[in-house]
């Protein structure tokens, strides 16, 4: 049967495009370091970035981009047995909510087992714990947003695998936005943003270092 | 300067991408040969794939879905030097404009260089002559769209090296529509089209072959 029969060339893609993305990471993965290092020193490069593409755009509330306009850093670790783990780790600035911290979140990949125990191609992320946010003030930022429904990037660090499917899809589509489409394309989607303005512009660097 | 810097970093993350797409290009080809056959016996498999994406949907026009409708092969050919010049093959059956045929047309890739001699990052598709229909009727389908300036998706066999700015860049946006987007995730874009139906209900094919 057809049906079935794309369903097993699915799969069978998936475990190719898994070997391909072990490849990419290995190839990546000192070049990625020393792009980490570059960017750095732009200011609001990776809230630009991460806040600008367009499915996790309505994550980033006003409340949340203020605390965002510090990120100084994103970055991934992906498991070296199965790389659709990954460690996320977001590192801020002093902001109006909570003081300079690097917040720290692992995802685990599981996939959907069909009846016959094999792999369906589809699955989510899931994590163990949430990550605190150690606030400035006494207000509780993320647990207003987990309470009220209010959607917020930061919820993210909140999530568990206790939480409902809707919040399963919504947390799986930011992490797989930042892991395929965010990371690796980075410069790209900051110099599509930028496109039409002198990059040098906007920050003041010295040359002298 | 982190402008500069910048522009390294990209064009040094071309080069590995370049690598990792040339590694992708070897782990996923005989893979690609399977799914050409298998979704050949899938009615509009890539009519429908290529017309609901995106960037490519307003170049269908209701003149060209007559013919897109009668699709049963996409395929690419990748240059073994250099991976970003392709041949793109599309195969027909017969339709109100033209007999079955394959349409067939190389694109090679133009690093635009800059003024020390050394890669931009960045570049476009060009080809070196018009692929020819043989139109059914008297009248020129084709030479109608460009002398129009309406769009069509056919105007992309007649595009060469002469034309305009505005035609290369349109043109290399469907050549790296198709490359890097389409043809690697062709099942993936086609089951999310038919997400809610089941998809064995819409063509009946017998199983004893």
């Amino acid at each position: 049967m057809t049906n079935d029969e794309l369903k097993r060339l699915r799969i069978e893609q998936r475990l190719l495009d898994r070997q391909v993305m072990d490849y990419s990471i290995k190839i990546l993965g000192p070049y990625y370091a020393k792009r980490r290092d570059a960017v750095r020193k732009i200011p609001k490069f990776w809230s630009s970035v991460i806040g600008e593409t367009e499915p996790l755009r309505p994550y980033i509330t006003y409340d949340d981009s203020l605390a965002f306009d510090t990120l100084n850093d994103f970055w991934i670790e992906w498991d070296l047995v199965d790389s659709r783990n990954v460690v996320l780790s977001f590192s801020f600035g002093d902001n109006p909510h909570f003081g300079p911290q690097t917040l720290t979140k692992r995802f685990v990949w599981r996939e959907i087992v069909s009846e016959e125990g094999s792999e369906s191609g589809e699955g989510f992320y899931e994590s163990d714990m949430a990550t605190c946010i150690q606030l400035k003030s006494g207000v509780k930022l993320l647990e207003q947003h987990l309470q009220g429904g209010e959607e917020s990037f930061f919820t993210l660090f909140g999530y568990t695998k206790t939480d409902k499917l809707a919040d399963r899809q919504e947390n799986t589509l930011i992490v797989q936005t930042l892991v395929d489409e965010i990371f690796p394309a980075a410069i790209d989607l900051y110099n599509e943003l930028h496109e039409d303005q002198d990059i040098a512009e906007e920050y003041d660097i010295s040359e002298s270092d």
